[in-house]
C-alpha cells in the first residue's frame, strides 16, 4: 500500500505549488479546477459515477448516490495560502485508494460510499470555513455564500457560475455515517493513527481600525490617529489574553489602508482567529481582547468595529462511534483538535467520525506540513478497514 | 486667476481617482500616462517643445532647452495609494499658469524655463522615492533603478521601455535655479504662500520578522513562532521612541506571508519611515528602534533582519535664495519641513527653492489634502513672480 500511496500522491503533488513555497489552491482557482478533473478522471478509473450538489462539492459514487445509509468519506482539495500538500488531499486520495482496497479484497458494500471533496474547506478565498459543507447542511443560507467575495472582488456565485443549490434535502436520512481522513495538525498523536474526539470552538472575528490617513513626513506624533498602533497593541493583547485563558488567539491576516511607506494609514482591516477547549472560555477570550483593544483606541483617537465572520460552535463527535472505531482500529488513540473540518459541521446532522494520520513535527498550513508514505497507507488501511464495517 | 486655475485645475482632476477614496496615480500607470499626455498636450497649447531625459521625467521649454542659466520648475503626477490630489500636480498646474501669467504681462525672459514632471517622486510604485530627480542628477545607478520592481514584479526598466539613461551631463552648469511649488503638508504656514527653507533627513528602512508558519487552531502559544508579535511590538517600539526623540517614526506598510486568518505567518515584512531635524537624532532613534526589535525577536523566537531602503540627507536650501524669493514676495515666512520632494535631491546640484501654498487641515498623503482655489492662485502669482525674476 505504501507504493500505491507514493504513486497516487504524485499525481497530484505538482498541482498548485507555488514558487514561493507551500501550495495555493484556492477554491475554484485554476489549481482546484484541474484537482477536481483529476477527481472526476479517478472516479472514472473506478467506475464511480460523479454528482455535483450544486454547491461546488463534488461526489464519486460506489453505490447509489445517496441512497439510505449512505457513507461519506473524502476531504477537500483547497488549501491555505501557501500551506501544506496533505491538509484536505490526503482524505481524498486515501478514500479513493480504501475503495482500491476494499474492492482488492473481494469487499461488496451493501450501502453506498460517496467519496467527498468540499469546496472551500479553508475559507482562504471567500472567507468562511467549510464553505460547502455549511451549504450542504443548510448551515448558511445560499444567498449569503453567493456574495461572499475574494480579495478581487469576485463572489462565490460568480466563481461557481450559479447561485448554490443550499441544503440537500434530507441529508440526516440518506446518510448513514460521515468518516473523514485528515492529517493530525498537532504533535498530539504517537502513533500513525488516531481518532478524533472532539473539535474546540472556535471562531473568526472581523477588526476594522479606522484612523486619519495622514503624511508620516510631516503629521507630529502628537497629531496622529493611527490605527496601526491600535492593531499592534491588539496583537500583543491577544496573544497575551489566550496565554492567560489557555486557549488560542491569533491575528495572521492583515489588510492595510494605503499601506503605503510614507501614508499613516486610515484602516487597518485584521482578522481574529480564536479557539478555547469550551465554549464559555472562547467568548471570555474574545471579550477580554475586543475590551483591551477598545481601551487603547480610546487611547489612540481610532475606532473599532469588531465583527464576527464565523462562528464553529464545539464539537463532539459521536462517542459511541469514535469508541467502536478505535476497538475496531486495534485500540488507537481518541483525541480531539483545534481545527475545524467538513466533519465538525457534518456532524450536526449525522454520526460522523475522523480519522487522523500522524504528523510527526505537527506543523500545519505550511509548506513543512508533512506525515511519511507509511502513515498515510497505513491510514489507508484503517480508512478502508472502516468504510467496510460501516458500509457491511 | 482663481478661475484659471480652477478651470485648468478641473481637466485633471478626475484622473486617477479611486472608488475607494482619493488617487491611484502611480508612476508610469494608466492614470499617469493619461497626466502625461494632458502635460504634452498644455505644452503644445502654448508653443512649449516637450523633451524626455531617458529616465521618466518631462520637461516643457519656454525657451531653448538645457541652456546656460535654465530656471527650471514643475513637480511630478504620481501619487501614494489613495492620496490627494495637489500633492504634485499642483506644481505642474501651477507652472503652466505662471508660464501664462508671463506671457499675459509681456515678459520675455532672458533665460530658458523647463516646465518638469517627474517620475516616481513618491516610491509609491518601484519603492525608492525621488526616483526621477536621483536618475537625472547620478544620485541613483541607472541599472539600480531599472532593477526595481513594484508589487506585480514589473520592473521600472520594464515600465520605462528601456534601461535610464542616467545623469544628465553638465546639469550644475545649464540650470541656474530650481523651484518647484507645492502644497504644504503641515499646518505651518498659515497666509497663502510660504517659502521652504530646509528638509528634515529621513529614510526607509525595510524590516523582515520571519518566524514558522504553522496551523493557528493546533499549535499551542508556547510553541509559537509568531514573527506578527515581533512586528506589533516594534510598532508600537517605534511610536515611542519618536515621541521620546521628538521625531518621527512611522510603519504604515506591511506585508504577511501566508496572511491567512488561520496560518501563522512564516514573515511579516514592513516598512520604518523615520525623519528628524537632524541626522544624529535620526540615526539614533533607529537603533533605538531596532535594538528594540531586535531584543523581542529574541523573546519571541523569531528573526529579525533590517535593510536600509533609502536615505535622503538633511537638505538646507540655498538660504540667500530663500531669503531672496521671501523678500520678493513681500515677506512671506520661511518653514523647514519633514516630506522629501525632488527639489531636495536637485539642491545637491544647483541652486534650489521651493514655495509652499497653506494647507488649512494639515492633512496630506490622504483623499482629505486640500488648498483652496484662491491660495492655489495666489500661489501661481508668486510662482510667476519668482520665475520672472529668476530668468529674467
Amino acid at each position: 500500500m505504501t507504493a500505491a500511496f507514493a504513486r497516487l500522491w504524485a499525481e497530484i503533488a505538482p498541482i498548485g505549488l507555488d514558487p514561493a513555497g507551500g501550495y495555493r489552491r484556492y477554491a475554484l482557482s485554476d489549481p482546484e479546477l484541474i484537482l477536481r478533473d483529476w477527481f472526476r478522471n479517478q472516479a472514472d478509473r473506478r467506475d464511480m459515477t460523479v454528482t455535483d450538489d450544486g454547491n461546488g462539492n463534488l461526489f464519486a459514487w460506489w453505490g447509489r448516490q445517496w441512497a439510505p445509509g449512505t457513507v461519506l468519506t473524502g476531504s477537500h482539495f483547497d488549501s491555505v495560502p501557501h500551506g501544506g500538500g496533505y491538509d484536505g488531499p490526503l482524505g481524498i486520495v486515501s478514500a479513493f485508494l480504501a475503495v482500491d482496497r476494499l474492492r482488492a479484497a473481494g469487499v461488496t458494500p451493501a450501502k453506498p460510499i460517496g467519496v467527498a471533496a468540499f469546496v472551500e474547506e479553508e475559507g482562504g478565498r471567500f472567507g468562511v470555513p467549510c464553505l460547502g459543507s455549511r451549504l450542504l447542511t443548510g448551515a448558511i443560507d445560499p444567498d449569503t455564500a453567493a456574495a461572499l467575495c475574494d480579495t478581487d472582488g469576485v463572489s462565490f456565485g460568480e466563481a461557481l457560475g450559479a447561485r448554490p443549490a443550499g441544503a440537500l434535502p434530507a441529508l440526516a436520512s440518506r446518510v448513514g455515517a460521515v468518516v473523514e481522513l485528515h492529517i493530525e495538525q498537532g504533535r498530539a498523536l504517537e502513533v500513525p493513527v488516531g481518532v478524533a474526539s472532539a473539535i474546540w470552538p472556535h471562531g473568526r472575528w472581523r477588526l476594522d481600525f479606522t484612523g486619519h490617513g495622514d503624511h508620516a513626513g510631516t503629521t507630529r506624533m502628537a497629531d496622529r490617529h493611527d490605527p496601526m498602533l491600535t492593531f499592534a497593541y491588539t496583537v500583543l493583547a491577544a496573544d497575551d489574553e489566550a496565554r492567560q485563558a489557555g486557549a488560542l488567539a491569533t491575528i495572521a491576516r492583515v489588510s492595510v489602508q494605503p499601506n503605503a511607506t510614507n501614508a499613516i494609514p486610515s484602516l487597518v482591516r485584521a482578522w481574529l482567529d480564536a479557539r478555547a477547549a469550551d465554549p464559555a472560555t472562547m467568548e471570555r477570550l474574545v471579550e477580554a481582547i475586543v475590551k483591551r483593544a477598545m481601551d487603547r483606541a480610546a487611547h489612540d483617537r481610532t475606532e473599532l468595529v469588531v465583527e464576527p465572520e464565523s462562528a464553529s460552535p464545539e464539537v463532539t463527535f459521536d462517542t459511541a462511534l469514535a469508541d467502536r472505531l478505535s476497538t475496531l482500529l486495534g485500540g488507537v488513540p481518541v483525541l480531539p483538535t483545534g481545527a475545524g473540518h467538513d466533519a465538525g459541521v457534518l456532524s450536526a446532522h449525522v454520526p460522523t467520525a475522523m480519522l487522523f494520520v500522524r504528523n510527526p513535527t505537527g506543523v500545519s498550513h505550511s509548506p513543512a506540513e508533512h506525515a511519511s508514505d507509511e502513515d498515510c497507507a497505513a491510514g489507508v488501511e484503517a480508512l478502508a478497514t472502516v468504510l467496510g464495517e460501516l458500509a457491511a
